[in-house]
């Protein structure tokens, strides 16, 4: 099985407004409510083209317990969460109906107890050991150490498990410094960590960071990927329009289960454009569109990248 | 007891978010939660005064479940909410700390089947039986017929206990035609019930469309009350800085527990005033800060108003 880690699940709800004005009242007129949290999004994805998969982290409260149930309802994925005292985070997407926008409200996420920090490391190494590859996903919540993910990378490789890092700022800079065998920063990310908006450049010093691969997503350009075989970038036949919520986390299934099933890498790259776009396209936030990805998926073009300056 | 009735109950979640950008991301700094909905905050409001009370309507799902923690928990109010399928509703008050300004988002409430409704009548009727007032708050759930505050109020009326209405637009139309005791809008609900931005005027056309008595709540303009025996205005001392949430509902339990007390009108409506005033000096939305509100009450000023032009 493919296992997926996601310390700050969330729920999500979507709510649609007919306009929204700051400092006034809204009747909300339609609500959605999702399992959320990166890796729980790479977990449904991965389910959904067939994999075997095992979601774990942290849930608590009674946002933890509808996560949960969702989670049983509307996907295959195992649920191997840990319970946690506090409720496990909202976040709320304000869509205003006259314009498309999106507004996010991220609430920051219960904070884990030494005992309950425990109580997952357990549960993790315990997973390990079915588990063929793993996603390290998402920001952290308070009261969880900010190497973290050197911690999980380092453990991973001790059960021979290849990690594949999502994620940002100092957790990311920190989880580099164990080498995961992949990264996938988007491109404000990967600026944050290099210092570099030149993404070829970025991801070539990210690299040398630590992990044994880079691959950056980079919207409408596609995918860049810098690995010891080579680089290359696979971009979508056009530009999609469309919601970008759980585009990233799309690409991430798409190139977890490529490495599980031993692609070559251009063919990793074009299935994470394919998802990426089909999950642009699709109607509710984060899904993905089945049938836009069979379409696209032939189409994706490949081209080679000088991997060294 | 005093029972009230919140057909629409809500968690109210108040979200603060160092400046609120929309269409960006923001990350909640403080996350606050409380039972919610108007009846529910009269019937808060009337424990703290030292009032035995029920809080009816209704509440479902795993927000439902929250809801009646936090009541069980926080206040001294009886809980005889009436279990519902579908979920209660959220509200979300985004607070921006640095205008201090809030964006409120509404969720429209869980549909109400006609079996879930008539549990609710049996047990309303039920209750009203130990009632010695009843006060019918805030808006309508979908499913829940929409002259249900004229029904509520003749069924009170049959079993001789005394009604106040809190509500708006439709309902609150349909509402007075059943001749609550008294109705307390403010002056927006007013206006739109009437016609009439002069709430002198306008308090005297609503008394005339069957409210016994109309109290409207005029914002730092204090209270204007029609009823009768006469008509008076009662103002606070000075203008309150502060957070208005909950002010409305405060005076409703003011004007409520003078009801109950059998007070004169001018001491109900300096209650009324008193205690809103003090809500919206208190440091929570929707409480009210016990000092301020015995510093304020002698303080407040009654005038006499004609009671007919």
């Amino acid at each position: 099985m493919i296992l997926t880690v996601t310390l700050n699940a969330a729920l999500d709800i979507t709510y649609r407004v007919p306009r929204l004005h700051p400092h006034t009242t809204h009747r909300v007129t339609e609500v959605a409510e999702r399992p959320g949290g990166k890796g729980l999004n790479v977990a449904r994805v991965l389910a959904a083209l067939g994999h075997r998969t095992v979601a774990t982290g942290f849930a608590g409260g009674g946002t933890g317990e509808a996560l949960r149930a969702l989670l049983a309802q509307e996907t295959a994925v195992t649920d191997a969460l840990v319970p946690v005292g506090g409720a496990t985070r909202r976040t709320v997407a304000v869509v205003d109906a006259g314009t498309g926008d999106t507004t996010q409200l991220n609430e920051p996420g219960p904070t884990v107890s030494p005992t309950e920090w425990a109580a997952f490391l357990g549960t993790y190494r315990e997973l390990l050991g079915e588990a063929r590859a793993v996603a390290l996903c998402g920001s952290l919540p308070p009261g969880v150490p900010v190497d973290v993910y050197a911690r999980l990378t380092r453990a991973a490789h001790a059960a021979g498990v290849p990690v594949l890092l999502d994620t940002s700022g100092e957790p990311l800079r920190r989880g580099l410094a164990a080498r995961p065998d992949l990264a996938k920063p988007n491109a404000d990310e990967l600026a944050a960590l290099t210092g570099s908006t030149e993404p070829l450049r970025a991801a070539r010093d990210a690299r040398r960071r630590g992990a044994h691969a880079v691959a950056a997503s980079l919207g409408a350009d596609g995918m860049l990927a810098v690995t010891a075989d080579g680089a290359w970038q696979a971009t979508p036949p056009r530009r999609f329009a469309g919601n970008p919520t759980g585009a990233g986390d799309s690409a991430v299934a798409g190139l977890l289960s490529g490495l599980v099933e031993e692609l070559p890498w251009p063919d990793r790259l074009c299935r994470a454009v394919a998802l990426s776009a089909a999950t642009v396209r699709a109607p509710a936030a984060g899904e993905f569109d089945a049938t836009t990805y069979q379409e696209l998926l032939p189409h994706v073009v490949v081209t080679d990248r000088p991997a060294v300056a």
